[in-house]
């Protein structure tokens, strides 16, 4: 399948229109973390901000200027000059200049619609608008390219108008043409053919695609525009920006490598799970589980047909190779996905059993029942292996908790913590009972629960939770309805998980606390008799 | 841009190809509840279930055959039969038969690699298995759809034999042959060139496109299929499904509808975000902020260039009227958003102010400090009202709150709420302290804070949470990191939005509850003096 091994450049423009996404607020530091992952990753043009439109963009311009980059060009993003002035003048092009960036993006109308409603100008003052800007950042020593915004729009409407936007840019010493669907509101077929016009329009000239999902067709669209022959595409790494968001580079960029045949970034993207999660880190926002190629659930099996077809051939039921993009396969565990899973899960725990026994039909049962009261275990590996034991009667815990309380209260002493537990626990019939503070009940209970272990189990001093999600699972009873709470604990050796259910959240995380800390200790220690 | 009035049919495996998403678990009632919603959507085909692999949906077929549907027809699915067997003997058929549906949807292989090495047999017999299943189906009366499993992956490595494969199942009689790109693994552009080269093998035939996410392109392809001659559109209706799940139905029908004239389901799509909510709501996911047509975002505005241009021509950043699919345009609150927004939003709390005034100003400047601490006012109006007022210096509050103290229990008392808090708040100089019980202390603070406030102001008798949700802001603290709490309140007649944060879940709450409360208080008492 490999056509080619041109090369097509990736603009990021996550800092820029990602920014814009409902949702999304950077902090300098989380912006300079993200360029630094993008060009670890080697993407071609990072675009960090409107400098003109906002004095924060300003205030990193200086700071990410001073940043060494070993693969990326830093890009500034602006309009097209004032109307009424010159371009010398000009304040917004003056902050793109003292932004510092080798390479600037200049976005123009192109649609007439635009031109003279939005911008109340004539058609051929917005060419003229055009041509003075690139020519002024080209006199300046620039690179530029022109971001032909509703370039889709305008064409469809005035075709002779939306090319003659590009000639001007183009005259004016444009390096590269983009152009862009800015409502997202065309098709992939459509934008192909008006990408193929415009490169018959302009044969030597470099072209570029930027696209919105507002259809959902963003990632076809942008690769449509590929085999028309554009050779870069404009986006942002995990698709945030505004509305449906800008077409997902992560997604893009696999798509081209693998199915196309294109070189593109380091060409080597087997670092593509990790820069997803990270960038979604740091823009504090998941990695949805569909996401393709690097979401949870992007190479998991659940059907039980598909799982089994994967252990013969994997291919049969997976598209490429997720090592390929440093994700792995995962095998669901769930009622529909019948008992291979399930074996699979039980190796490691209880190797001996048989797929037909009684004992794997009653951990089965227990499962689906579990299920239905909320619990899920896809998540909760470490939850699950102690509720197979349990089911099995071949697991004794290592402390049996009796009580706790916890008490809070508004307003919050002054420089204290605002809640605390008391609780007592056994072990091996000795009782402990303890308490300690926390910035609220859960927090409170989580370290009372430490120290009254640390007694008995000092190595779980290196213990610690290192994520907590809480799960409202049904809105229609507020405040009573039930929660799922997840806790992801790790000793910086390896990293479990474990799951808690109830109408209250602080039972609920009491639960997940318990397993966790009961699934280490279990995994250390072996089971107790 | 209407190309024709050509109809085409809306298939959805919500029930079936959906089920096997991750985190999907859907009760009897649940299934029930979405077989009427598509079917108010006037949805062609309803692929209910898997009888033979999965007990619990021969259950449900029993029940769902009674309901009397007004548009869609009900499909039972099911594989080829078995080896060895002759058609009338196989249990799986038996069981397809037994769901009592009128159409059938029969998968059979079409892949070369995936008859020899997974299904164990020759490429003759896997043909003589698709001839006489289809056959045997339509002997009872069935309307039959072929399922080409992996047909793009089939056709690739194997062209002439995954024409045969379709051969078979048309001289057996089957209504339509579906094409099924399994794996998710192909781009648009071949999807296109493969239905075009089906269409051209079998001109009379009627085609059908089923493809999954995995390249993110499944809408893409899904169209682009339909561009080929496919007049059969599979998917899920909120794109659930294996992996990165199927082609979303919600996006292609507008697409189909708006973008490319043809005809499908009721052609009126103004029940599109209502029935998205719902299905999503039946199914326990939210419906994502980005989701094109129909999320939060997908029509709201957040940079000020784009609600100036918004203000001044819809159009000029709008793909579609937001009516057109049931949704709404939203301008939302940021620091990003400008002054526009906010004005926008002051125009009921203050209309007085000037767009420059000193005081917009001020809560710009408030607005900015609290997003930076958490707090997000985009799904919170009326915590956005509250802080506006209050930062004016407008505001006097209907209640003052004193203390409270929240207590929590494990294990909880025999058939007792788990909770309790006691309270104080003052109104007027009255002083009023009470106390409840409750699932857990948010639940408690809750019943204590409406039942004190209920003394003063009897008028909230009427008003319920509708909605809670927990956010943790950062997972990098753990049980000590900072949440976001939004809560939606109701009174029977609106619907208000509030948030609270802070790193203790309880505390947030309470600030979200007392904010509900005091705005409802505030819209149908006005401002104390």
């Amino acid at each position: 399948m490999t056509r080619t091994t041109k090369r097509i450049q990736i603009f990021d423009s996550t800092l820029r229109d990602g920014a814009q996404g409902e949702g999304i607020s950077y902090s300098v530091t989380d912006k300079l973390n993200i360029v630094r992952a993008l060009d670890d990753f080697k993407v071609d043009y990072i675009e960090a901000g409107n400098p003109a439109s906002n004095p924060k963009d300003m205030a990193f311009f200086e700071k990410v200027t001073k940043e060494k980059l070993h693969h990326a060009r830093l890009c500034a993003f602006g309009a097209t000059h004032r109307k009424g002035l010159t371009a010398d003048k000009d304040a917004g092009l003056k902050s793109l200049l003292d932004a510092g960036t080798p390479c600037v993006s200049i976005f123009g109308k192109t649609w007439d619609l635009h031109v003279e409603k939005i911008l109340r100008a004539t058609l051929e003052e917005n060419l003229g608008l055009i041509y003075r800007t690139v020519k002024f950042m080209k006199d300046n020593g620039k690179e530029v390219i022109f971001d032909a915004e509703h370039f889709f729009d305008g064409f469809i409407r005035n075709e002779e108008y939306a090319l003659r936007t590009l000639e001007a840019a183009l005259s004016a010493g444009a390096d590269l043409l983009c152009l862009c669907d800015t409502n997202g509101g065309t098709l992939p077929g459509q934008i192909k053919d008006i990408v193929e016009k415009a490169t018959v329009r302009f044969p030597g000239a470099a072209i570029g695609i930027h696209c919105h999902n507002d259809t959902g067709c963003a990632v076809a669209s942008s690769i449509a525009a590929v085999e028309a022959g554009a050779v870069q595409v404009q986006g942002t790494f995990v698709g945030t920006g505004e509305r449906c968001g800008n077409a997902d580079l992560s997604v893009i960029i696999p798509n081209l490598r693998f199915k196309m045949g294109y070189s593109c970034v380091g060409d080597d993207l087997t670092g593509l799970a990790r820069t997803v999660r990270h960038i979604c880190d740091i823009s504090n926002m998941r990695v949805y589980n569909s996401k393709p190629y690097v979401g949870d659930s992007a190479f998991a099996h659940k059907g039980g047909m598909h799982i089994d077809g994967v252990n013969k051939v994997s291919a049969s039921f997976e598209h490429i190779d997720p090592k390929e993009v440093g994700a792995s396969r995962r095998f669901l565990m769930s009622e529909v996905s019948g008992r291979s899973t399930v074996m699979k899960k039980l190796e490691t725990v209880a190797p001996d059993l048989s797929r037909d026994s009684p004992e794997v039909a009653k951990i089965l049962e227990t499962l689906k029942n579990m299920e239905n009261n909320g619990y899920q275990f896809e998540a909760a590996d470490a939850s699950f292996e102690l509720m197979a034991l349990k089911t099995l009667g071949r697991f004794s815990p290592h402390f049996r908790p009796i009580i706790y309380r916890t008490s809070g209260e508004y307003p919050p002493p002054a420089g204290e913590f605002s809640a605390s537990a008391i609780l007592s626990l056994e072990v091996d019939g000795k009782e402990e009972t303890t308490a300690a503070m926390g910035n609220g009940p859960v927090h409170a209970l989580d370290n009372a629960l430490r120290k009254a272990l640390r007694v008995f189990y000092p190595e779980l001093d290196v213990v610690r939770l290192s994520d907590y999600k809480v799960r409202v699972l049904s809105g229609a009873h507020a405040t009573a309805a039930k929660v799922r709470v997840l806790i992801e604990s790790t000793d910086g050796d390896i990293i479990w998980n474990t799951v808690g259910v109830g109408t209250d959240v602080v039972a609920a995380s009491w639960e997940a606390l318990c397993d966790s800390l009961e699934y280490i200790l279990h995994l250390r220690r072996g089971n107790r008799q």
